[in-house]
Protein backbone atom coordinates (compact mmCIF):
# COMPACT_ATOMS: atom_id res chain seq x y z
CA UNK A 1 0.00 0.00 0.00
CA UNK A 2 0.89 3.54 -0.36
CA UNK A 3 1.07 6.21 2.06
CA UNK A 4 -2.23 7.48 0.35
CA UNK A 5 -4.07 4.21 0.72
CA UNK A 6 -3.10 3.67 3.97
CA UNK A 7 -6.30 3.90 6.41
CA UNK A 8 -4.13 6.72 8.35
CA UNK A 9 -7.10 8.31 10.42
CA UNK A 10 -8.30 4.98 11.24
CA UNK A 11 -4.59 4.12 12.50
CA UNK A 12 -4.45 7.38 14.14
CA UNK A 13 -7.77 6.81 16.42
CA UNK A 14 -6.71 2.78 17.14
CA UNK A 15 -3.29 4.16 18.64
CA UNK A 16 -5.38 6.99 20.20
CA UNK A 17 -7.38 4.33 22.04
CA UNK A 18 -4.83 2.81 22.94
CA UNK A 19 -3.54 5.79 25.16
CA UNK A 20 -6.87 6.23 26.77
CA UNK A 21 -6.86 2.50 27.57
CA UNK A 22 -2.84 3.09 29.21
CA UNK A 23 -4.21 6.78 30.66
CA UNK A 24 -7.16 4.08 32.65
CA UNK A 25 -4.93 1.54 33.70
CA UNK A 26 -2.65 4.46 35.05
CA UNK A 27 -5.49 5.94 36.87
CA UNK A 28 -6.14 2.19 38.77
CA UNK A 29 -2.46 2.76 39.79
CA UNK A 30 -3.34 6.35 41.03
CA UNK A 31 -6.21 5.25 43.27
CA UNK A 32 -3.75 2.25 44.84
CA UNK A 33 -1.76 4.31 45.84
CA UNK A 34 -4.12 6.60 47.13
CA UNK A 35 -6.18 3.98 49.46
CA UNK A 36 -2.98 2.47 49.91
CA UNK A 37 -3.83 -0.96 48.24
CA UNK A 38 -1.14 -2.57 46.99
CA UNK A 39 -0.53 -5.48 44.43
CA UNK A 40 -1.85 -8.00 44.38
CA UNK A 41 -4.62 -7.03 46.39
CA UNK A 42 -7.57 -5.78 44.55
CA UNK A 43 -10.42 -5.01 46.84
CA UNK A 44 -10.93 -2.08 49.36
CA UNK A 45 -12.97 0.72 49.84
CA UNK A 46 -16.07 1.66 47.11
CA UNK A 47 -14.67 4.51 45.21
CA UNK A 48 -11.31 2.31 44.66
CA UNK A 49 -13.52 -0.96 43.61
CA UNK A 50 -15.65 1.19 41.19
CA UNK A 51 -12.32 2.42 40.01
CA UNK A 52 -10.89 -0.64 39.78
CA UNK A 53 -14.27 -1.91 37.77
CA UNK A 54 -14.39 1.17 35.14
CA UNK A 55 -10.66 -0.23 33.78
CA UNK A 56 -11.85 -3.92 33.99
CA UNK A 57 -15.40 -2.88 32.25
CA UNK A 58 -12.89 -0.72 29.21
CA UNK A 59 -10.44 -3.99 29.25
CA UNK A 60 -13.23 -6.32 28.36
CA UNK A 61 -14.46 -4.14 25.86
CA UNK A 62 -11.48 -3.15 24.08
CA UNK A 63 -10.95 -5.78 22.02
CA UNK A 64 -14.58 -5.91 20.53
CA UNK A 65 -13.98 -2.25 19.83
CA UNK A 66 -10.83 -3.04 18.27
CA UNK A 67 -12.61 -5.51 16.04
CA UNK A 68 -15.78 -3.18 15.37
CA UNK A 69 -13.29 -0.42 14.67
CA UNK A 70 -11.76 -1.88 12.13
CA UNK A 71 -14.07 -4.35 10.38
CA UNK A 72 -15.79 -1.04 9.70
CA UNK A 73 -13.08 0.96 8.40
CA UNK A 74 -11.42 -2.13 6.13
CA UNK A 75 -14.68 -3.65 5.15
CA UNK A 76 -17.43 -0.89 5.07
CA UNK A 77 -16.19 2.83 5.42
CA UNK A 78 -13.46 4.65 6.91
CA UNK A 79 -14.87 7.68 7.65
CA UNK A 80 -17.54 6.32 10.07
CA UNK A 81 -14.90 4.04 11.66
CA UNK A 82 -13.35 6.90 12.77
CA UNK A 83 -16.10 9.03 14.22
CA UNK A 84 -17.40 6.21 15.43
CA UNK A 85 -14.10 5.25 17.37
CA UNK A 86 -13.77 9.10 18.33
CA UNK A 87 -17.15 8.79 19.57
CA UNK A 88 -16.29 5.39 21.49
CA UNK A 89 -13.33 6.98 23.65
CA UNK A 90 -15.64 9.83 24.54
CA UNK A 91 -18.08 7.30 25.61
CA UNK A 92 -15.44 5.03 27.85
CA UNK A 93 -14.09 8.54 29.30
CA UNK A 94 -17.87 9.21 30.56
CA UNK A 95 -18.05 5.84 31.61
CA UNK A 96 -14.89 6.19 33.44
CA UNK A 97 -15.10 9.16 35.47
CA UNK A 98 -18.53 8.80 35.89
CA UNK A 99 -18.18 5.31 37.64
CA UNK A 100 -15.30 6.75 39.69
CA UNK A 101 -17.69 8.96 41.42
CA UNK A 102 -20.91 6.80 41.28
CA UNK A 103 -21.79 3.29 40.50
CA UNK A 104 -25.24 4.88 39.06
CA UNK A 105 -23.00 7.62 37.02
CA UNK A 106 -21.34 4.43 35.00
CA UNK A 107 -24.46 4.68 32.81
CA UNK A 108 -24.65 7.45 30.42
CA UNK A 109 -21.48 6.28 28.92
CA UNK A 110 -22.30 2.98 29.18
CA UNK A 111 -25.32 3.56 27.15
CA UNK A 112 -23.10 5.45 24.26
CA UNK A 113 -20.64 3.07 24.12
CA UNK A 114 -23.46 0.54 23.45
CA UNK A 115 -24.81 2.66 20.80
CA UNK A 116 -21.71 3.22 19.00
CA UNK A 117 -20.66 -0.44 18.84
CA UNK A 118 -24.34 -1.73 17.93
CA UNK A 119 -24.45 1.24 14.94
CA UNK A 120 -21.27 0.01 13.64
CA UNK A 121 -21.71 -3.75 13.91
CA UNK A 122 -24.84 -3.67 12.31
CA UNK A 123 -23.90 -1.36 9.03
CA UNK A 124 -20.66 -2.88 9.28
CA UNK A 125 -22.38 -6.58 8.91
CA UNK A 126 -24.90 -5.50 6.55
CA UNK A 127 -22.15 -4.05 4.59
CA UNK A 128 -20.38 -7.44 4.67
CA UNK A 129 -23.20 -9.42 3.97
CA UNK A 130 -23.85 -7.18 0.62
CA UNK A 131 -19.85 -7.96 -0.54
CA UNK A 132 -20.23 -11.65 0.03
CA UNK A 133 -23.63 -11.55 -1.91
CA UNK A 134 -21.46 -9.96 -4.44
CA UNK A 135 -18.78 -12.07 -4.55
CA UNK A 136 -19.89 -15.66 -3.69
CA UNK A 137 -23.61 -15.46 -5.46
CA UNK A 138 -22.95 -12.51 -7.86
CA UNK A 139 -26.38 -11.28 -6.41
CA UNK A 140 -25.78 -7.28 -6.68
CA UNK A 141 -28.44 -5.88 -4.12
CA UNK A 142 -27.25 -2.64 -4.13
CA UNK B 1 -7.76 -3.88 -2.25
CA UNK B 2 -10.57 -4.89 -4.84
CA UNK B 3 -13.49 -6.22 -3.16
CA UNK B 4 -12.55 -9.98 -4.52
CA UNK B 5 -9.44 -9.74 -3.19
CA UNK B 6 -10.75 -8.78 0.54
CA UNK B 7 -11.19 -11.47 3.15
CA UNK B 8 -14.47 -10.60 3.67
CA UNK B 9 -15.47 -14.43 4.80
CA UNK B 10 -12.95 -13.81 7.96
CA UNK B 11 -14.00 -10.35 8.53
CA UNK B 12 -17.49 -11.83 8.95
CA UNK B 13 -16.44 -14.48 11.48
CA UNK B 14 -14.54 -11.86 13.39
CA UNK B 15 -17.85 -9.89 13.65
CA UNK B 16 -19.65 -12.77 14.79
CA UNK B 17 -17.28 -14.17 17.32
CA UNK B 18 -17.39 -10.19 18.69
CA UNK B 19 -21.53 -10.82 18.84
CA UNK B 20 -20.77 -13.44 20.84
CA UNK B 21 -18.30 -11.80 22.91
CA UNK B 22 -21.09 -8.67 23.35
CA UNK B 23 -24.10 -11.32 24.09
CA UNK B 24 -21.79 -13.11 26.79
CA UNK B 25 -21.01 -9.81 28.33
CA UNK B 26 -24.77 -9.04 28.16
CA UNK B 27 -25.47 -12.95 30.10
CA UNK B 28 -23.45 -11.84 32.87
CA UNK B 29 -25.59 -8.53 33.20
CA UNK B 30 -28.60 -10.43 33.44
CA UNK B 31 -27.34 -12.84 35.47
CA UNK B 32 -26.61 -9.87 37.87
CA UNK B 33 -29.93 -8.75 37.53
CA UNK B 34 -31.22 -12.35 38.50
CA UNK B 35 -29.19 -12.23 41.93
CA UNK B 36 -29.54 -9.03 42.44
CA UNK B 37 -25.62 -8.23 42.65
CA UNK B 38 -25.02 -4.77 41.64
CA UNK B 39 -21.90 -3.27 40.44
CA UNK B 40 -18.96 -2.78 41.26
CA UNK B 41 -19.69 -6.19 43.03
CA UNK B 42 -17.97 -9.06 41.58
CA UNK B 43 -18.98 -11.63 44.17
CA UNK B 44 -22.43 -13.31 45.23
CA UNK B 45 -23.76 -17.14 44.64
CA UNK B 46 -21.87 -20.22 42.92
CA UNK B 47 -24.34 -19.70 40.13
CA UNK B 48 -23.32 -15.84 39.18
CA UNK B 49 -19.42 -16.76 40.49
CA UNK B 50 -19.21 -19.54 37.19
CA UNK B 51 -21.24 -17.16 34.64
CA UNK B 52 -18.91 -14.49 36.00
CA UNK B 53 -15.86 -16.41 35.01
CA UNK B 54 -17.10 -18.00 32.23
CA UNK B 55 -17.17 -14.35 30.47
CA UNK B 56 -14.00 -13.43 32.15
CA UNK B 57 -12.04 -16.73 30.17
CA UNK B 58 -13.47 -15.36 27.39
CA UNK B 59 -12.33 -12.04 27.70
CA UNK B 60 -8.58 -13.51 28.64
CA UNK B 61 -8.35 -15.57 25.21
CA UNK B 62 -10.50 -13.44 23.01
CA UNK B 63 -7.08 -11.27 22.04
CA UNK B 64 -5.34 -15.13 21.29
CA UNK B 65 -8.28 -16.08 19.30
CA UNK B 66 -7.93 -13.34 16.64
CA UNK B 67 -3.95 -12.85 16.64
CA UNK B 68 -4.41 -16.84 15.30
CA UNK B 69 -7.35 -16.22 13.18
CA UNK B 70 -6.02 -13.40 11.25
CA UNK B 71 -2.59 -14.43 11.05
CA UNK B 72 -4.27 -17.78 9.71
CA UNK B 73 -6.17 -16.48 7.28
CA UNK B 74 -3.97 -13.27 6.15
CA UNK B 75 -0.51 -15.60 6.14
CA UNK B 76 -1.76 -19.23 5.66
CA UNK B 77 -4.66 -20.10 4.51
CA UNK B 78 -8.25 -18.08 4.76
CA UNK B 79 -10.41 -21.18 4.35
CA UNK B 80 -9.12 -23.13 7.50
CA UNK B 81 -9.24 -19.82 9.51
CA UNK B 82 -12.62 -19.20 8.96
CA UNK B 83 -13.47 -22.83 9.16
CA UNK B 84 -11.22 -22.62 12.55
CA UNK B 85 -13.48 -19.67 13.86
CA UNK B 86 -16.90 -20.68 13.39
CA UNK B 87 -15.25 -24.00 15.86
CA UNK B 88 -14.26 -21.85 18.18
CA UNK B 89 -17.42 -19.64 18.53
CA UNK B 90 -19.02 -23.36 19.13
CA UNK B 91 -16.80 -24.22 21.72
CA UNK B 92 -16.72 -20.52 23.32
CA UNK B 93 -20.63 -21.02 23.68
CA UNK B 94 -19.85 -24.66 24.83
CA UNK B 95 -17.85 -23.45 27.34
CA UNK B 96 -20.35 -20.68 28.62
CA UNK B 97 -23.41 -22.39 28.82
CA UNK B 98 -21.44 -25.55 30.27
CA UNK B 99 -19.89 -23.21 33.09
CA UNK B 100 -23.22 -21.60 33.88
CA UNK B 101 -24.48 -24.97 34.73
CA UNK B 102 -21.50 -26.32 36.20
CA UNK B 103 -17.93 -26.06 36.78
CA UNK B 104 -17.19 -29.34 35.18
CA UNK B 105 -19.65 -28.85 32.27
CA UNK B 106 -16.80 -26.10 30.72
CA UNK B 107 -14.44 -28.84 30.12
CA UNK B 108 -15.98 -29.90 26.55
CA UNK B 109 -16.04 -26.58 25.43
CA UNK B 110 -12.52 -25.80 26.90
CA UNK B 111 -10.80 -28.51 25.07
CA UNK B 112 -12.50 -27.94 22.03
CA UNK B 113 -11.22 -24.05 22.77
CA UNK B 114 -7.30 -25.54 23.42
CA UNK B 115 -7.69 -27.66 20.26
CA UNK B 116 -8.47 -25.29 18.04
CA UNK B 117 -5.98 -22.74 18.95
CA UNK B 118 -3.31 -25.50 19.29
CA UNK B 119 -4.11 -26.88 15.74
CA UNK B 120 -4.71 -23.33 14.22
CA UNK B 121 -1.62 -21.63 15.53
CA UNK B 122 1.08 -24.67 14.78
CA UNK B 123 -0.16 -24.91 11.60
CA UNK B 124 0.11 -21.19 11.04
CA UNK B 125 3.36 -21.17 12.95
CA UNK B 126 4.99 -23.50 10.21
CA UNK B 127 3.52 -21.64 7.38
CA UNK B 128 4.98 -18.75 8.78
CA UNK B 129 8.13 -20.24 9.49
CA UNK B 130 8.51 -21.94 5.25
CA UNK B 131 7.66 -18.18 4.39
CA UNK B 132 10.58 -16.72 6.29
CA UNK B 133 12.99 -19.45 4.91
CA UNK B 134 11.84 -18.11 1.60
CA UNK B 135 11.93 -14.58 1.81
CA UNK B 136 15.07 -14.07 3.76
CA UNK B 137 17.47 -17.08 2.78
CA UNK B 138 15.69 -18.16 -0.38
CA UNK B 139 15.47 -21.92 1.01
CA UNK B 140 12.59 -23.86 -0.56
CA UNK B 141 11.12 -26.39 1.89
CA UNK B 142 8.17 -26.94 -0.56
CA UNK C 1 0.16 -8.67 -1.42
CA UNK C 2 3.08 -11.04 -2.76
CA UNK C 3 4.80 -13.06 0.11
CA UNK C 4 7.94 -10.20 -0.25
CA UNK C 5 5.56 -7.99 0.67
CA UNK C 6 3.76 -9.41 3.61
CA UNK C 7 4.93 -7.87 7.27
CA UNK C 8 5.91 -11.79 7.77
CA UNK C 9 8.46 -10.90 10.84
CA UNK C 10 5.59 -8.86 12.55
CA UNK C 11 3.02 -11.93 12.14
CA UNK C 12 5.89 -13.99 13.48
CA UNK C 13 6.77 -11.93 16.61
CA UNK C 14 2.47 -11.56 17.13
CA UNK C 15 1.84 -15.36 16.73
CA UNK C 16 4.78 -15.78 19.52
CA UNK C 17 2.88 -13.55 21.61
CA UNK C 18 0.13 -14.95 21.44
CA UNK C 19 1.81 -18.88 22.41
CA UNK C 20 3.69 -16.44 25.21
CA UNK C 21 0.13 -15.59 26.59
CA UNK C 22 -1.23 -18.99 26.23
CA UNK C 23 1.71 -20.09 28.26
CA UNK C 24 1.10 -17.70 31.07
CA UNK C 25 -2.63 -18.60 31.16
CA UNK C 26 -1.23 -22.63 31.86
CA UNK C 27 0.93 -21.18 34.35
CA UNK C 28 -2.20 -19.94 36.24
CA UNK C 29 -3.87 -23.60 35.68
CA UNK C 30 -0.70 -25.34 37.41
CA UNK C 31 -1.00 -22.74 40.15
CA UNK C 32 -4.57 -23.59 40.41
CA UNK C 33 -3.59 -27.58 40.54
CA UNK C 34 -0.74 -26.78 43.01
CA UNK C 35 -2.55 -24.74 45.98
CA UNK C 36 -6.31 -27.14 44.88
CA UNK C 37 -8.06 -24.00 43.99
CA UNK C 38 -10.56 -25.07 41.60
CA UNK C 39 -12.72 -22.56 39.27
CA UNK C 40 -14.67 -20.32 39.71
CA UNK C 41 -12.89 -19.46 42.79
CA UNK C 42 -9.92 -17.07 42.47
CA UNK C 43 -8.89 -16.38 45.76
CA UNK C 44 -5.81 -18.06 47.69
CA UNK C 45 -2.89 -17.82 49.08
CA UNK C 46 -0.36 -14.96 48.40
CA UNK C 47 1.72 -16.69 45.88
CA UNK C 48 -1.66 -17.83 44.00
CA UNK C 49 -2.98 -14.43 44.12
CA UNK C 50 0.58 -13.05 42.69
CA UNK C 51 0.35 -15.65 39.76
CA UNK C 52 -3.21 -15.11 38.90
CA UNK C 53 -2.71 -11.27 38.98
CA UNK C 54 0.31 -11.63 36.66
CA UNK C 55 -1.76 -13.21 34.19
CA UNK C 56 -4.41 -10.81 34.86
CA UNK C 57 -2.38 -7.76 34.05
CA UNK C 58 -0.65 -9.70 30.92
CA UNK C 59 -4.63 -10.23 29.80
CA UNK C 60 -4.87 -6.28 30.62
CA UNK C 61 -2.16 -4.70 28.78
CA UNK C 62 -2.17 -7.60 25.30
CA UNK C 63 -5.12 -5.27 23.10
CA UNK C 64 -2.55 -2.28 23.87
CA UNK C 65 0.12 -4.16 22.69
CA UNK C 66 -1.21 -5.68 19.84
CA UNK C 67 -1.88 -1.87 18.70
CA UNK C 68 0.83 -0.83 19.55
CA UNK C 69 2.66 -3.39 17.21
CA UNK C 70 0.85 -3.32 14.30
CA UNK C 71 0.20 0.33 14.19
CA UNK C 72 3.74 0.35 14.50
CA UNK C 73 4.63 -2.34 11.93
CA UNK C 74 2.24 -1.40 8.99
CA UNK C 75 2.41 2.91 9.18
CA UNK C 76 5.71 3.28 10.61
CA UNK C 77 8.83 0.16 10.72
CA UNK C 78 8.61 -3.36 10.62
CA UNK C 79 12.05 -3.57 11.95
CA UNK C 80 11.63 -1.54 15.13
CA UNK C 81 7.64 -3.10 15.72
CA UNK C 82 9.58 -6.44 15.51
CA UNK C 83 12.19 -5.72 17.98
CA UNK C 84 10.00 -3.70 20.22
CA UNK C 85 7.72 -6.76 20.30
CA UNK C 86 10.64 -9.27 21.53
CA UNK C 87 11.40 -6.87 24.28
CA UNK C 88 7.82 -6.96 25.27
CA UNK C 89 7.57 -10.44 25.39
CA UNK C 90 10.84 -10.50 27.17
CA UNK C 91 9.63 -8.10 29.87
CA UNK C 92 6.40 -9.33 30.42
CA UNK C 93 8.12 -12.48 30.99
CA UNK C 94 10.44 -11.26 33.47
CA UNK C 95 7.55 -9.38 35.14
CA UNK C 96 5.46 -12.71 35.59
CA UNK C 97 7.88 -14.70 37.00
CA UNK C 98 9.38 -12.19 39.13
CA UNK C 99 5.28 -10.95 40.14
CA UNK C 100 4.72 -15.13 41.35
CA UNK C 101 7.88 -14.66 43.09
CA UNK C 102 6.77 -11.62 45.17
CA UNK C 103 5.18 -7.88 44.05
CA UNK C 104 8.27 -5.93 44.25
CA UNK C 105 9.93 -8.48 41.84
CA UNK C 106 7.34 -7.65 39.04
CA UNK C 107 8.81 -4.12 39.07
CA UNK C 108 11.51 -4.14 36.23
CA UNK C 109 9.81 -6.38 33.97
CA UNK C 110 6.86 -3.44 34.49
CA UNK C 111 9.16 -0.92 34.10
CA UNK C 112 10.48 -2.32 30.32
CA UNK C 113 7.10 -3.17 29.28
CA UNK C 114 6.14 0.88 30.24
CA UNK C 115 9.41 2.07 28.22
CA UNK C 116 9.17 -0.73 25.10
CA UNK C 117 5.55 1.00 24.94
CA UNK C 118 5.59 4.31 24.97
CA UNK C 119 8.88 4.54 22.83
CA UNK C 120 6.71 2.42 19.82
CA UNK C 121 3.56 4.41 20.82
CA UNK C 122 5.75 7.77 20.30
CA UNK C 123 7.53 7.22 17.31
CA UNK C 124 4.62 5.84 15.68
CA UNK C 125 2.40 8.73 16.47
CA UNK C 126 4.85 11.34 15.25
CA UNK C 127 5.11 9.12 12.02
CA UNK C 128 1.47 9.12 11.45
CA UNK C 129 1.13 12.47 12.46
CA UNK C 130 3.44 13.34 9.27
CA UNK C 131 1.28 11.10 6.88
CA UNK C 132 -1.37 12.82 8.07
CA UNK C 133 0.01 16.39 7.52
CA UNK C 134 1.28 14.66 4.07
CA UNK C 135 -1.35 13.16 2.96
CA UNK C 136 -4.26 15.84 3.47
CA UNK C 137 -3.16 18.78 3.82
CA UNK C 138 0.53 18.10 1.54
CA UNK C 139 2.77 19.36 4.06
CA UNK C 140 5.74 17.78 4.13
CA UNK C 141 7.95 18.11 7.50
CA UNK C 142 10.78 15.55 6.15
Amino acid sequence: MTTTEQPLLLAAVTLLSALHMGLQTRRVGRSRKKFKIFPPTVTGPPEFQRTFRAHQNGVEFYPMFLVVLWTCGLFCNEALAVVGGLVYIVAREMYFTGYSHSAEKRLPGFYLIIIVLLTLSTITGISITLSLLDKYLKIKVI
